[in-house]
């Protein structure tokens, strides 16, 4: 394993403090380094918090900012932040219309932020809500357990959540936007090699040099299916038409398009796979109305690719497009 | 090799088809689709065109837009475009006011756009000044040949001279100002793996585990040295050092810090290295006045960083500060 670190250890920290460093006119670190958030909070706004394991940068540190979050928490790699992270950026962040929380479906991130929360309503009457996101169409919806993984579509709620936030919603209006846009949202995942994750030194899974793992998630874990490498073309078929399948949208409904690279893939690759997933859409009758390709939401230096689509109508394009001023995302 | 691709042979057709579908409301291809330009020009402006070779993205069509380019032309994998692409994009973006071309200094980058800029002035009577980039200090100054490479500083040269060419300098003018910008830019770059070319398969050099590759450029090409592989610390203590003892920079100097991905390095070792380069120069008593952290200058899919400085004075720095909107750099 070879990695630009000082140590295991010490990884998640130094990257921290390297982010905050570099874009210290948008953020700060919180009280006791425990989590980031804006420089400056807008009193009478909802404030919105998300966070997770490290490891998929730069989510979720680098959609802090105006038009999306207040405030992000991140714990271990692959690992949920304490509640006492948590619970700390809530008693920062909340300036008094209340709380919406993001979450990924993750065991370990559900039963912290929901401690969390309980924690911030007995000790200091914060009012909270939650949004727990679960795009990843790799894991069936029938399947016992957690259900589906929140995957690279929490940046699409993130963004159009923290637009509506920004626009004035209160909590709980706020709330159903949010559950409207992961309603309607969809992510899978390929992988050409596993991700190598610092403490094991070990890759996650080893795939050999004519596999590819077909549905993976984003902390390492093995895909649906292991197959036999394909060219992009097929790949994009293979994901576009399971996301289709899905969401089984209507005849020129118009969709926002995300690519996203998972750490170690360069963007002349995903720019091949987001013209593919463009036209395999477009031949299937539906509007690529919005696109967004880059990496965004890593599996630390995974070598593969996701595809995202989400359902967009006017109100949800116009939050999309409202104005955004994070590290990652800005327009 | 694992790549998204179709074949090695459409693989940059493919991804500059997907740039151009994905960043629609800014550029569009240009005739015969060989090189790509900005959708609208601004009549009077000097035309900056930019070009090299594919493999880098998003430079340089990542770069085209409002505050930065007017035109992109690439080449094949490492390979210079043709002097026919670049004399179609003089063609197309000259509105009267004459081009800069910027170059990256490689023999036959250099041979192509001076064969283009002698076909545009005999043919069309465009008036055309060339700057060459060569901010890679792993080259010794004093080396035979062609002497020092263009890499990821160019990014910085063609962000103010973009700034400056929109502020309605004249060529002669925005030639001056590309001069004096390359004059104090410097790079330095590290590699843990070499970048795998899609028509060889192969990687262009084999690192063994615990080795690294120190100055490289961002064609593949060996490094000024392979050492053993080191924590973060010493490989920013060792670049950033050499960066400065070849600036030699005065006490509480502002400068630009520029951390770059060669393609297959996160985001979250991005910042690591931005962190630990920001202390040392601010150890060395210098000013981080701007800073930038992403994947600009890529080597394919190569693991590795460089580390950028560019010295600023209170003109440049206004010139990068000017608002730039283009799909890889936008504030």
């Amino acid at each position: 394993m070879k990695k630009f670190m000082n140590d295991a250890g010490s990884l998640v920290a130094d990257s921290l403090d390297g982010f905050v460093a570099a874009h210290d006119d948008l953020v700060a670190f919180g009280q006791g380094r425990k989590h980031v958030r804006r420089r400056f909070f807008s009193p009478g706004k909802v404030a919105v918090i998300a966070g997770g394991g490290a490891g998929h940068e730069p989510m979720h540190v680098g959609f802090i900012g105006s038009g999306m979050l207040d405030a992000a928490c991140t714990g271990h790699v692959f690992t949920s932040p304490t509640p006492d992270q948590i619970l700390g950026a809530i008693q920062e962040a909340d300036t008094g219309a209340g709380v919406l929380l993001i979450v990924k479906n993750y065991d370990g991130d559900l039963m912290n932020f929901e401690m969390a929360a309980e924690m911030a309503v007995s000790a200091g009457s914060h009012r909270i809500e939650t949004l727990v996101v679960s795009d990843d169409i790799a894991v069936e919806r029938t399947a016992r357990g957690t259900g589906r993984r929140g995957v690279a579509g929490t940046l699409i709620v993130e963004k159009i959540v923290g637009a509506a936030a920004e626009a004035g919603h209160d909590l709980l209006s706020l709330k159903a936007v949010g559950e409207s846009v992961i309603a309607v949202t969809r992510t899978m995942g390929v992988a050409l090699k596993g991700a190598t994750v610092p403490q094991t030194t070990r890759e996650t899974f080893v795939l050999g040099e004519n596999e590819m793992e077909v549905g993976v998630g984003i902390h390492g874990e093995r895909g649906r299916s292991r197959q036999e490498i394909a060219d992009a073309a097929t790949i994009a078929a293979l994901v576009c038409s399971q996301i289709l399948n899905d969401l089984e949208p209507m005849p020129r409904q118009r969709i926002l398009l995300f690519v996203n690279g998972l750490g170690g893939t360069p963007p002349s690759e995903l720019y091949v796979m987001f013209g593919l997933a463009r036209r395999f859409f477009e031949a299937h009758g539906l509007v690529v109305a919005r696109k967004l390709v880059g990496t965004y939401a890593t599996s630390l230096d995974m070598a593969g690719v996701s595809i995202t689509v989400t359902l967009l109508d006017d109100a949800s394009i116009a939050l999309w497009d409202a104005p955004v001023y994070t590290a990652a995302l800005h327009w």
